[in-house]
């Protein structure tokens, strides 16, 4: 078998079979396949696509490359969710300690922020003390004792996704639904879960633009899941909008806080139900989202999901009595305020321009290599379809530095779309799937 | 400027400036662009193609990578001819000194047998004591004097074809009509030829297999060539057949003689004499191709053409004695008659796999570490539409050494067909297109 003939089958238009695809991944995770046969592959990928069990088949070979998580001798059942990246995306922070108060188990395993969308990972950090990188002994006791534990993945799990993932990058081979299904399916299916809710994101603000894009990869994302045996649920939500009323890492933590007592935003308490409900019912623990969101509800008023958030940041080694003396006071000092611009209702904030002012900021990182500050951010006091004065005050931004206040709400004041009209309510989820 | 949004440009089917491939071919020659970006890039060019512009741009910036032959001072006109590849293709070997006799200057550098196409280089060195790795002085010394020099290309010309070339080999990205064309012309354009005359080989033992692929390789030499200012012509020619009655090294130099003496096969003379009268044409010495063929014809019946390839050969280092002494005796000592094993008529002798059969002879190689040998390949004495009865002997077959006879004799026998009816004549030359 050569590397350059699986490369030109690909290039015709012809599926791969199960034993190319595990040639050539094994092949490039070990060194025999250089990076110029692979980017050559990928872009071939990119043009021609691969079907269900292609994917399927690339999907398990990354798998294969390295460890899985070993969640033997726990109950669960097992489910976790997986976001596509958004711009005030915190969903997971509120969504994990609730989902595991209903009684399932969700071992979560975490991004950093990169480019204009948030890390959960940073998030965490910003509370004080907390760690996430946790072994696997750490990881399970978290799962036994709190139904949940928090965790980056560690250079184990899938090395051909980190090496594939490089590669894409410097190539133009990012945006291709089988090669993101795979890279995605491949390192939730190691973390252990049996069921898997994806919020795949939709809007400017996303990274699929459009929903013919976003329903491409949900579907791909759910047939390939199915295909390996996995129950998988799929949400296309709108990512127009950053979700709830605040961007910024320790910000999130505080309105993680706020939903779990009950006065969260909306747009992220409601959000968080459906995907909670959705995950229930793919775990087998409701028949249905309706009866999966009521047992969700129960989790919020009883204070049991806060009580199980607590514990976890003390367990992953968090300070709380920091957390709640830095809570509505931990801003830089260096901030600048979003004024309306002129009268009329908020049309739209656009989250794309925010994200991008939020990595100039310290939200952010463009490159891995960057440093983010907990501080840092914007907290909205207006959103869309609220009526503002010229001068109304839209919202706080706190920076890392004086320098890039300035820029920032150069960028803000961008986003923001004032109209004399109010807009049109629109959903914040667009579409359901799911292969049960 | 950066590689990746130069790849994600092309991969959106969108063209390339001037300077972005410049930025790109550049940065890869001199290693900050690396392989894997690059072959990315092959891979979005083959699915996107290019314009003829940005295929002239590419061609350029190929050229601009290293050396350009320096003919200044020599009178010219300058004009060469390029085969894409054939087997028994010897004609460039008669056509230098026939072109020449009419008072063009022919700069010709060549190539070697790859796969199952032959190469000129290693015919020449069939003659003893033949050299092929003439400097720039003995060049234009051999130009100056008859009018013609054959030379190979030093790695100091178009160095980013070379690179490209072999990166394009292991990706799967050599069938790309404009790839081909920059590769071809850059070579081509750095010799120093105004004019030049393609003969883009069609058929099974051709690398453009159907007639659209040659057409569209005809059409992009002409016009990409013609946006630099060369004078262009391309003829479609039929590779179905070998060309002529020899298939190897020192064979081919015998049927050269042949054909300069005037008693070469006629597929061999009419395709030798048609390029001639085009060559001339375009280098102005001609006016149209019926005058061309005249001048050509005259050039072989006066012997001026056969005097110039024998003093071409004693300034190259060639033994004319030896090569006297060898002509119609340097066979190897292995060998085996392929004789038909049917009675009728020869309906074809494939090309394709005469070609491959002379790679297991010794004639050609597989990759351009292996050695290839003088005295070895098919003498035919039957050629499509003569008629045999079983057991008459179509070819003589010589091998490198006992072993490769039998597998080489197989192969030659599958690549014979016989009819009850002879085969219907086809034309040699296809299509004539030309800029100006």
């Amino acid at each position: 078998m050569r590397a350059v003939d699986i490369i030109m089958k690909k290039r015709s238009g012809l599926g791969l079979s199960q034993e190319e695809i595990e040639f050539f991944i094994r092949g490039y995770v070990e060194g025999s396949i250089p990076d110029y046969q692979a980017s050559a592959l990928l872009m071939a990928v990119y043009f021609k696509g691969m079907e269900p069990p292609e994917t399927a088949f690339l999907t398990k070979a990354m798998l294969d490359s390295g460890e899985t998580m070993d969640l033997t001798g726990l109950a669960g059942p097992f489910v976790d969710k997986h976001s596509t990246g958004g711009v005030g995306d915190k969903i997971s922070l509120p969504l994990a300690p609730i989902v595991a108060a209903c009684g399932a188990m969700v071992p979560m395993m975490s991004g950093r922020a990169l480019g204009h969308t948030g890390g959960t990972l940073d998030k965490l950090e910003s509370i004080p003390g907390y760690r996430t990188d946790l072994d696997l002994e750490a990881f399970r006791q978290g799962l036994e004792a709190e139904g949940f534990a928090m965790t980056g993945q560690s250079a184990r799990v899938v090395p051909a996704d980190k090496k594939l993932y490089a590669l894409r990058d410097v190539t133009a081979t990012v945006e291709s639904v089988p090669l993101i299904t795979a890279s995605i399916l491949s390192k939730k299916v190691a973390e252990g879960a049996d069921s898997l809710v994806f919020d795949v994101k939709c809007g400017p603000g996303a990274f699929m633009k459009t929903l013919t894009e976003a329903r491409a990869l949900a579907n791909s994302l759910v047939r390939t899941g199915g295909s390996m045996g996995k129950n998988i649920v799929a949400l296309i939500t709108d990512m127009t909008e950053p979700l709830g009323r605040c961007v910024g890492n320790f910000f999130e933590i505080e309105e993680t806080l706020d939903c779990l007592e009950g006065k969260g935003p909306a747009d992220v308490t409601d959000l968080t139900l459906r995907l909670g409900a959705w995950m229930l019912v793919s775990a087998g623990l409701a028949a249905d989202p309706g009866e999966g969101e009521t047992l969700c509800r129960k989790a919020l008023s009883s204070g049991a999901a806060l009580d199980l958030f607590y514990k976890n940041v003390s367990r992953q080694g968090g300070d709380l009595k920091r957390l709640a003396e830095l809570r509505g006071k931990h801003r830089s000092a260096h901030s600048v305020q979003l004024k309306a611009p002129s009268s009329g209702y908020i049309e739209s904030i656009d989250a794309y321009g925010i994200g991008l002012a939020g990595v100039l900021l310290g939200v952010g990182r463009n490159t891995t290599d960057d440093q983010v500050q907990p501080d840092v951010g914007f907290i909205f006091h207006c959103k869309k379809g609220d009526a503002v004065r010229q001068g109304t005050l839209v919202a706080d931004i706190f920076g890392k530095d004086q320098a890039c206040l300035g820029p920032a709400l150069d960028m803000a004041l961008k986003a923001l779309k004032i109209a004399e009209k109010p807009p049109r309510e629109s959903p914040l989820v667009l579409e359901e799937l799911s292969n049960s």
